[in-house]
């Protein structure tokens, strides 16, 4: 008899990797989906309302216009001299794909490019880093990669050697890094957020989980911050960053910023700084602290998760060190031209006086101011919710509210050997079609639960939401209120 | 004194990777082009002739036009419905995307997808191997891939447990493997394809490596076969692929069928053969064998590598091991929804009575019949030169020539601490602009020397690489001969 590829013969790495954003709930989404379209009497609702993924288009979120015609135009060159093109497509998107075409060797958008990215393409990036920061960017500091995950994945695969490398992540956190650090073998040191401050980040817990790790014989290597804040919405100050830029130089650990959001702020009163800009501000330059910046396409107001573009921005070490960096990227060739390009566009958007100008702001104010108000009608409607908290989403696209369960809802749960946020989120989807995330997916305080939310569904279909959400939640209160 | 980053202190996983396609020839290539742009009178030659890489569209190969077509739709619908459009675009392209944008919920290709890719275009995929092989293949089997690399990395990380994990892989192989292998700590088990019979795949070989490796406490879990070969270039028989599938069957292997140059066979006398169609027709079916297909957009008549685009077609295990192969798709998201597309375009091109078939096929034969010609005359030009030899380029899209180098050389080499290939090629590159890839990068039998040579620069630059070539290595061997 043969040996065979069980799950007792697999890679336990994998076993223990863990994604919520696309587990158990989603599975059982997809699957109510399809009994719907079959028998849509059978059910109460007609729909499934997607709130577990960052995912803007396909909730109806409309494409950048000037994006896609340039890509469209990069795609097919062979139409840009036609006479019919100038009335298809805006005068600016076809000297932008000009453009970029003359930064492509050969023009040719089918060939593998430089392992970072396209040259000219990482020029502009650099330029646009540089016009946001007002601190100098060097295009041979970018890696574009096929979204912002592979370049998360790059880094851990760089520091971490085993499971006594250990890397700092925010409780709750993105389950990327979680994910991440699993399959690469390394271990995370948790720091809790601080919900009673709006998930604020304190340099004291940070310490503290410092010196646990460390008396554990754990090498800490690096930190992860998210900000804004993912799924906890929450924007730094930037006296708070650069308490944490200390923190990295002074403990030697490379500083991981997941910035994807950079472009999701929606209060007045704060501001997105990058952290390279915090750094260089503290006049801390390349030899000082290593610090890794990543950006996606998949966010900001644009949301072309889709394309699969981002780049990582790779700064402080050594030549040496560098060069492996390089390998892992040539590993895998290139990141994919389209989502290069698109990478290129969302850094260097038309410019004032451009033809394109104007219907861009519209459509780019347009989201984003939509997505503010989405924002607040959610959680102004989890906050008048019996036994639900909820903080503020100043940027990024989630709340992440905090469920009071009560102890005969808990009870419940456990006899069913179910997660008691995981059992709120089940009966919300089966009662109303609405998809949440638990909590524990993301991590949490033990003994705290919550769930996350995107504020993604289109503004039409908020108040449905809200309605359905509201008498879920009032006869769930009904049944197990202690 | 905090911590530093070096590279003693990075995973050495990573440091002990090569990937030899874009290594140290490379690099030389990129910075002598800089310098010849800057002062070409320096240099005997005003053009890097790169042979490093299967890269077609770098040196000029055109992009197939409905592709393109299509691709440029899907990513701006808006112009779908004007009437320019029908006068800018082939009428079953313009079918073609909109049946393509009817797959695709919410026609939204900025969205992320299905974990293993928009189901429509799985569909679609299907249908086509089903056509291919003529045995039936199912859309829950097709992961979607940006590009091959990424869905061997997929399997190897999900089947590498420890350096006591062994993948067996020809020698010479196509250097991701072995990448990959390394990065995922497991064990390459080699297996050497026969020169003399025209890189031949022998059973026995096998079976010995595989008890070499058993006797050492490996745990071998799959083969990896390419097919037509990389670097080697040949096309396997059938019989042969029959006798590897049995070998699998009775060791309980995975069998990781590397066919992304199914399309490109320039010899009559061969053709391709699935695995999984071999398998079926033996009546093996879904329970008996472990069968992972890789195919890319990169390769074929094609070549579009800068589009990332790429399957695996998983069978053989079970719903458990399944599910964790979904979840190592689902931390990535998805991969690029053009690449998505263009996938379903290769596998699919248009059909005999298409507006586009006869200017499509008329693409595809002067692509394949080309690379052929250039096959045959650079196979033919090797064989001419003093101590070459080179094996017919039966499919593939490379050359992989042995030379004999004389014992000056070898010294010569090691005085300057140089692998002796590495020593001619970079000798090669300095005098003629020509770039091909050492032998070692792929592994090859002690004692023996190779380089790699693609077929695809253009074919009005054949002439001119086979007289360059020719004239430096009369010069090498009248330097070097013993």
């Amino acid at each position: 008899m043969a040996p065979q590829v069980t799950v007792d013969s697999i890679n336990p790495k994998v076993i223990e990797c863990q994604y919520a954003v696309r587990g158990e709930i989603v599975i059982l989404a997809q699957k109510l989906q399809q009994e719907i379209q079959a028998k849509p009497e059978a059910y109460p609702f007609q729909e499934i309302l997607y709130c577990n993924i960052g995912n803007p288009q396909s909730l109806g979120q409309k494409s950048i216009t000037f994006f896609r015609e340039v890509l469209a135009l990069c795609d097919h060159p062979a139409i840009l001299a036609k006479s019919e093109t100038q009335a298809l497509f805006s005068a600016d998107s076809i000297e932008r794909a000009r453009k970029i075409l003359d930064q492509i060797p050969g023009r040719a958008t089918g060939a593998y490019s430089h392992s970072q990215g396209i040259k000219g393409l990482r020029d502009t990036i650099a330029a646009a880093i540089e016009a946001r920061d007002g601190f100098p960017a060097d295009p041979n500091d970018i890696f574009m990669t096929d979204g912002a995950s592979p370049a998360v994945h790059m880094m851990m695969q760089l520091l971490i050697r085993s499971e006594k490398d250990g890397i700092l992540c925010p409780i709750p956190q993105y389950p990327l890094y979680s994910a991440s650090i699993a399959l690469h073998g390394g271990t995370l040191v948790p720091y809790y957020l601080d919900e009673a401050t709006g998930w604020g980040l304190e340099v004291s817990e940070l310490k503290k989980q410092l010196q646990e790790a460390k008396s554990n014989g754990i090498t800490v290597r690096a930190l992860v911050v998210i900000n804004p804040g993912n799924p906890t919405g929450q924007v730094l100050a930037e006296e708070n960053q650069k308490a944490l830029v200390e923190f990295c130089k002074e403990e030697g650990l490379v500083l991981l910023a997941d910035e994807v959001y950079q472009e999701n702020v929606y209060v007045p009163e704060k501001k997105f700084h990058s952290f390279k800009k915090v750094a260089r501000s503290m006049g801390y330059g390349e030899k000082d602290i290593y610090l890794v910046s990543f950006q996606s396409v998949s966010k900001g107001y644009y949301g072309e998760c889709g394309k699969r573009g981002g780049y990582m921005e790779v700064t402080g070490f050594g030549a040496d060190v560098r060069e492996h960096i390089y390998k892992l990227a040539s590993v895998n060739l290139c990141s994919n031209i389209t989502g290069q390009i698109l990478a290129s566009l969302v850094m260097s958007p038309p410019k004032v006086g451009d033809k394109s100008y104007e219907p861009y702001i519209a459509e780019r104010d347009g989201i984003l101011s939509s997505l503010a108000r989405r924002a607040k009608t959610l959680e102004d409607a989890f906050n008048k919710l019996e036994g639900i908290t909820c903080n503020k989403a100043e940027g990024a696209m989630y709340l992440f509210p905090r469920i009071n369960l009560p102890k005969k809802a808990i009870k419940a749960a456990e006899e069913v050997k179910t997660a008691p946020d995981l059992f709120y989120c089940r009966r919300l989807l089966n009662e109303t079609g609405i998809v949440f995330v638990p909590g524990s997916g993301f991590g949490q305080v033990p003994g705290t639960w919550h769930f996350r939310c995107t504020i993604l569904p289109q503004e039409e279909k908020i108040p449905a939401i809200v309605t359905r959400l509201t008498d879920f939640h009032k006869r769930f209160m009904d049944e197990f209120r202690d």
